[in-house]
């Protein structure tokens, strides 16, 4: 792993707190979730940035519970490209970024998909700042599964400031669009970026949302993980995520930073689906369950009060 | 289906001949695919644009031979975005834009993908050109069948001269390159784009082009028809559909342009593959017949002397 010899640029030890808590709550993560898919285990692949630092990969693929998860860390520094430095409107400069990033892929078309990505972004000049944030993305949607999620981030967020929740609720809303096909990719959580200025109280705050995912997602397996399903239901999650590969390959910033600063590609796109599925102008029959789910899709929620 | 009045940009001539040769050279590639794929039919989707003008789309899927194939025709204007007339390299204005593009995904894994495109562009302050080509995505390559195909397209260049294949093979090569995997899509075949000056001349060169899709395709859908394969060859064909996916969301211009222009977006993405898998670090035993593909996507090779 990277230290800052390697990066070459002088980091502040605030970087070196966020790379050690990314670390911790991958390791943490990991043993909840091989505790929930039993007798399965994440691989742990460690690798390398040509530009400097590198990042630890760990994959647990054709589970009894998760089909495909991912749950990785890295920490890399290069040389912004005009693009990317365009995108996030900043000069061009050399970068240092660490962070967590995980999807997981259940089997059950009844358990919802979940993403979570933490990050933490420092620019040779100082300018530093922390980004972040989770959200569900259910097949068949459970009102009560939706409210615990929201809630469980809600609570998170409230304890450092009131405010928090509605606007980074907002924001996620906005940032998961599908903007091509005019749906939300799922049913929201919260995301947050360029957090810069009082950094402590920020990474404070990201650890409250850190610490809450297993809180916010693994009751939701554990309620939906026997819930029946068959071929339709299959062949409905394959349609659905076929979405999720349109909006991470076409929209996320994360991905496509990725790409254009040559990370490991297999890590980047650990988040792509292992299946998908394209019909043309597919339309599920009106009043279906199916149907259900493109109405709640169609505008986004308020999930709690 | 638009004129120039609906428009609003006075065209000439060879911009309405353009839209009759694509409708009719997708009547004919259509009636000869449903040939092939003996009992199937293309469905018939009419649609407006709302900026004006609209397009066919047909699609067949489920078909004995195609599992999804998809030709369309459009003939639509617009405005420009800031980014897509950054792309293209020129002003900020209305534009005209029509075109054929088809995209067909056979079942059997020993059967080529094909994509083919012709488009004619035309911006309000006169600058017109053409653009388009072929090009083919084995899962199971066999040399005589790729040599076929780049035969058949040089003989319809070496019509207009000498150099015209060499340097839309390269273009093409350089083209669909999927970047982030270092690796090319397919096999190659033709792509040129930016045709202007003497229009009469491009238009019978992309004629020529287009007139031997058949003769260049559907030799090969025959001679592999009846090969036999069995799951492995499914899903290798369809970890491969997966990197189609990549390269259509990501780089492909034809794509993004529809997405960001609002085109229909069920026929800009009838492109994409029935099927899509994304495994993690996916690496087929070396000497395998994957293992093959895989080298002869990592450099382009000369098909043709």
């Amino acid at each position: 792993m990277p230290d800052q010899e390697t990066i070459g640029i002088p980091l502040p030890s605030i970087a070196h707190r966020a790379r050690e808590y990314f670390e911790r709550l991958q390791e943490t993560i990991c043993v909840a979730l091989e505790e929930i898919d039993r007798g399965f285990r994440f691989t742990r692949d460690r690798w390398d940035h040509p530009g400097g630092g590198g990042g630890l990969s760990r994959v647990l693929e054709e589970g009894a519970v998760f089909e495909k998860a991912g749950v990785n860390t890295s920490s890399v520094s290069g040389l912004l490209t005009e693009s990317m430095a365009l995108r996030m409107n900043v000069p061009r400069s050399r970068f240092h970024a660490s962070g967590l990033s995980l999807v997981l892929h259940p089997r059950s078309p009844m358990v919802p998909t979940v993403h979570a990505n933490f990050r933490y972004f420092h620019r040779e000049d100082g300018d530093q700042w922390f980004g972040g944030g989770m959200d569900l993305t259910p097949f068949y949607p459970v009102e009560d599964d939706i409210i615990h999620f929201h809630k469980t981030l809600k609570y998170a967020c409230d304890m450092h400031g009131p405010d928090l929740y509605p606007e980074y609720k907002r924001w996620c809303d906005e940032y998961f669009t599908i903007k091509h096909r005019g749906e939300n990719r799922g049913v929201g959580g919260v995301f947050f970026d360029y957090l810069r200025g009082d950094l402590e109280r920020h990474f404070a705050f990201l650890q409250s949302v850190g610490d809450v995912f297993l809180g916010a997602y693994t009751p939701i397996v554990n309620r939906r993980l026997h819930d029946t399903y068959g071929d339709r239901e299959r062949q409905w999650q394959s349609m659905r995520r076929a979405r999720y590969v349109e909006f991470n390959l076409v929209y996320d910033r994360g991905t496509l930073f990725g790409l254009e600063v040559g990370g490991r590609v297999e890590s980047v796109l650990m988040s792509l689906p292992p299946t998908a599925q394209w019909r043309y102008n597919l339309q599920p029959p009106p009043g279906s369950r199916e149907a259900k789910l493109l109405e709640l899709l169609a505008r986004p929620r308020n999930w709690v009060h």
